[in-house]
């Protein structure tokens, strides 16, 4: 199988470097001059244009700035792309995912999009997700090509889906790290290295991780027993937080927003439910 | 050894309970009747006043609504006290940990504070957190039977960071759990299950669980590469999330606020740092 690398920032750069470790014959191309160098030294063909990059590859990989940057480069080789595989890993929205599938279709290019749950560093482990969707047939196809870059999953023949994964996958992460800190800030405060408070914090969301698997199917059933902590328990318990970060002159803004999250919550009703019940608030934007 | 449970609230019921489990003499006392009964059939002894709980024990552990409370109950036995151990678990801040340890050493009484890391039905499992601080003597005099309710970890001697951690750890409890309700209010809306989603977003915890180990390092040092990733760069991601739950009528308060948490961060100069910087803009409140 022969694979062609379209885009070489740092993450393009690193799918072809995993590639080229498993002895994957790659070629690669840049919009810009420069950055196929390294990768030339581990044994890749640099493309000198998308059309020589295209008709050198089986399965074409890209992953450059936008959706509007893959269709530049692809729109003028359309023609040669038909009967090959494309997948997209480039980020955008589900929507951008949708329409990109209908044109490859309408091309007779098999797609699958995807979305690199992992930085550069962690490209070519198993322990990385790499989500695809569109396509079981292409998936199928290429899952071994697919297995060297991380641990493929297929979501379904929806091409938005690992998009939309994505956004909400990194919406976490930006929940938990942004959590994370403020509570490494409080504590701080009082003289706590963020490198004794961490491996707590990390075992703690172990324990955060039932709690989720719990109000998940909860929240399939749209029924949250509050068993185990009501959200009128948060709110009396966020006080206490939200108290020691203001005396210590930590900003309030992340805990704040929880708190009014949950009064909105209790306010619908929720009061004795479990925490799941916030899903019910975050359903309908503030004011509605 | 003989332990007094004072509070018999579903956590201080637990905490009797599993002392039970366990085969230690139990005493309980509850300010209203009718908690003890089925403790009572499970071989507990029922104290009729707070005096007679006290002088039925070695370890008395209080678990009631405030610290208000727990000086309420005890102020009129502090005689009693004298010479035996007091473990509070009961919810509170630093500074009530602080003065309350005060209290008690002024009247002979060893005292440890404690914040319980987990809900009612995972006491007295040993994957769960008993955070404790204060004397490290106390600590390791009742390391056993401490054992029994969960796993014991001391902090240190300043009696406050128990209850400090705690106020931290929710902090990112909540953060995460509102992180991940709100993606699966945005993959709902496409019809993806919560119990689908929910896998694989635990696996992603996983992974930024890995990040910020990293971060922690840089929090330490006060230095923040962004080699991975840059705040920059995530920036430019949260569109797509903000975007996508928007077009899907979920509520953007959270994404929104994290953004401009990342935009106050970039305006500090921390473009192109990691998301660990972002600690620098959490350390003064918004607009300071």
């Amino acid at each position: 199988m022969r694979v062609t690398v379209l885009g070489l920032g740092s993450m393009g750069s690193a799918l072809a470097g995993a590639l080229l470790d498993k002895g994957v014959e790659t070629t690669v191309w840049n919009r810009s001059a420069g950055r196929a160098a390294p990768l030339v030294a581990r044994g890749a063909r640099e493309a000198a244009t998308p059309l020589e990059a295209v008709e050198a590859a089986d399965v074409v990989i890209a992953c450059v700035l936008d959706y509007d940057a893959v269709r530049g480069v692809l729109e003028p080789v359309t023609g040669s792309l038909e009967g090959r595989h494309l997948v997209n890993l480039t980020s955008g929205s589900p929507e951008q995912a949708r329409e990109m599938d209908a044109w490859a279709r309408s091309h007779g290019i098999g797609y699958l999009d995807g979305a690199i749950m992992t930085t550069p560093p962690g490209v070519g482990s198993q322990d990385m997700m790499f989500l695809y969707s569109g396509s079981e047939e292409v998936f199928q196809a290429r899952r071994e090509v697919l297995s060297v870059l991380g641990d493929p999953l297929h979501l379904g023949e929806d091409p938005g889906v690992a998009s939309l994964y994505d956004a909400a996958l990194l919406g976490l992460m930006w929940a938990t790290m942004t959590g994370w800190l403020h509570g490494t800030a409080v504590v701080g405060a009082d003289k706590v290295e963020a490198t004794a408070y961490t491996p707590i914090a990390l075992r703690w969301l172990g324990a955060v991780a039932h709690f989720i698997t719990t109000y998940a199917a909860q929240v399939d059933e749209g029924r949250y027993p509050g068993d185990d902590a009501t959200v009128d328990v948060q709110i009396a318990a966020i006080e206490h937080l939200i108290h020691a970060a203001h005396e210590r002159g930590v900003d309030n803004s992340l805990p704040e927003l929880l708190r009014s999250t949950m009064l909105r919550a209790r306010a619908a009703g929720h009061g004795s439910d479990s925490y799941g019940s916030i899903i019910e608030v975050l359903r309908r934007p503030a004011g509605n």
